[in-house]
């Protein structure tokens, strides 16, 4: 099996609603030092061996998982 | 300044609606070869280091960034 970690997030300049609220809570909480937050997206696939391919990474990552208008992507691939 | 990067993850064992959306999603794009999909948060923090303390970082992510509960999480640390 592979493993294949997706790191999704903002593009920047692209408004990160979700980021700016959790700067705000922490600041709330009294952690002055956060300057910035953005939030993005975690995803983990596990692949079988014999039908994987880089080619259906980019594909399933640009069709599905992450927003090519908004959202940048970059992944990781492991041996499970 | 420091880069803080928060993996927040489902616990083993707890259900994850969206990782298993995804999966199907992707299956009937015509992906068969996924076996599994979970999905996480992906947490960019930037933090003044004059006031950056471990300690801190494990009481933001416990009190906000992840829910003990339901999620675990795991984070590193690296200079900007």
């Amino acid at each position: 099996m592979k493993r294949v970690l997706v790191y999704v997030t903002p593009k920047k300049g692209i408004l990160d609603p979700a980021g700016q609220a959790t700067q705000r809570a922490l600041q709330s909480l009294g952690y002055h030092e956060v300057e910035e937050v953005k939030i993005g997206k975690y995803i983990q696939l596990t692949i079988q061996d014999n039908n994987f391919s880089e080619s259906s990474i980019k594909e399933m990552c640009s069709r599905l998982l992450a927003n090519p208008v908004i959202e940048d992507y970059h992944y990781e691939v492991s041996d499970v």
